[in-house]
């Protein structure tokens, strides 16, 4: 971290905004159990490891059209039994995945640790403001289950994150990025478009990441942090 | 019209706010041909206005899970085949109906007649917003391809439209119910949650409604105006 990072992030951040899965709650863990069931189910066809290589292919083919979710990983699913099988698969695979997505769909939210108390120890002195991709009744579902609604001054549930959708976030918080500081476990998606617009960006790493959000890192950037716990959040936004 | 409900109108609104799917462009007829295809397709299992009927109980079945959009009616599709098939249908009708999907997410914007003139009409003079159901991806890259985002000062993408989205909406346009005006083509979702809050609705029929939206009405409500075209926005807002 440079010297004086520390120094201007507790001198103009107001507001803190925070990635929702594997940020705020358990996501990619979920995802992974059913594209490791998924591939058990097609190992007729194929080995598990060439399975999951085919779903991703299918994945990435279909990204711009679907953008991200669970209904596109569903339809995702489905396509890649098609493809695999060469249409000879039983339609019960096709069920058993639409099972899998809705199951997703329902899963609990698990709080990752310290989340509460990083909120509560930060509301009141920040503008708290959840920035998340993904499917939008999906997300709104999960922020209500999580019960941590309330800390939140907004929730803006975004197609994608580039630089420019960062900047229509900043714009309708009427928020300059020198007092913005983003908080996530992608540096794909959380870190380096909220870096290239100058704000501010803390990296927690979840243990899990999507292959399509990994991105080789070594960042030396003035306005970066790495952090290792959600909770040192805490200390860098509150003690001088 | 209640006789006053045109001087309110005159004298009240700042917002101006539009449903955007079959209100600005169409959308339900696309909807409609995909869903007519699809009934042809499964001819074999079940006559094609049973198939219709097996699609909108699954989709209904699955609308609190999956919310509005392509996506969830493509995963419909899929699960309706594998009912109605009883799971011995070829594949080849499961590659359709997501080719199907595929192509309603990708179908030219075709706006509705006069919506150029009455948005050119209105702004300066008020403060334009969209306020549309759907898919988030889907939705923005229709609003793209209409050519018709430099004419909206907002755009609220909702997973639904009941009374507590709406009044979000409000609250983050800092706009009373009293100066609030919303233009749409279903009773149910762009008419009848506005009038519970106090605000202005006018409703403009298109000529096709998904089951689904449909409700019977014979309004009569001192906020509630019904047009013809939506061309007469401009006398109902402009001329005195």
């Amino acid at each position: 971290m440079h010297l004086n990072t520390k120094v201007m992030i507790k001198n103009q951040i107001n507001v803190v905004a925070f990635d929702a899965d594997d940020t705020l709650w358990v996501n990619e863990l979920y995802f992974q159990e059913a594209e490791h069931y998924f591939c058990q189910l097609l190992e007729d066809y194929l080995p598990q490891h060439a399975v999951s290589q085919e779903l991703f292919k299918t994945e990435m083919k279909n990204l711009p059209l679907y953008g991200y979710g669970v209904k596109g990983f569903m339809l995702c699913m489905v396509e890649t039994i098609s493809r695999i099988s060469e249409g000879t698969a039983s339609f019960s695979l096709v069920n058993r995945a639409i099972e899998l997505g809705q199951e997703l769909l329902q899963k609990p939210v698990e709080l990752l640790d310290g989340v509460t108390e990083v909120l509560e120890s930060l509301k009141g002195n920040f503008r708290l403001v959840v920035a998340t991709k993904g499917d939008l009744l999906d997300q709104e579902r999960k922020l209500k289950k999580s019960g941590l609604q309330d800390y939140f001054h907004h929730i803006e549930i975004m197609s994608d994150k580039q630089p420019q959708d960062y900047q229509k976030l900043l714009k309708h918080l009427d928020c300059k990025p020198e007092n913005f500081l983003m908080i996530g476990n992608s540096i794909k998606s959380d870190i380096l478009p909220v870096l290239e617009l100058r704000g501010f960006a803390a990296h927690i790493p979840y243990h899990t990441t999507w292959a399509h959000e990994q991105v080789e890192s070594n960042l030396d950037h003035p306005n970066f942090i790495q952090l290792e716990y959600l909770n040192q959040l805490c200390t860098l936004l509150r003690e001088v």
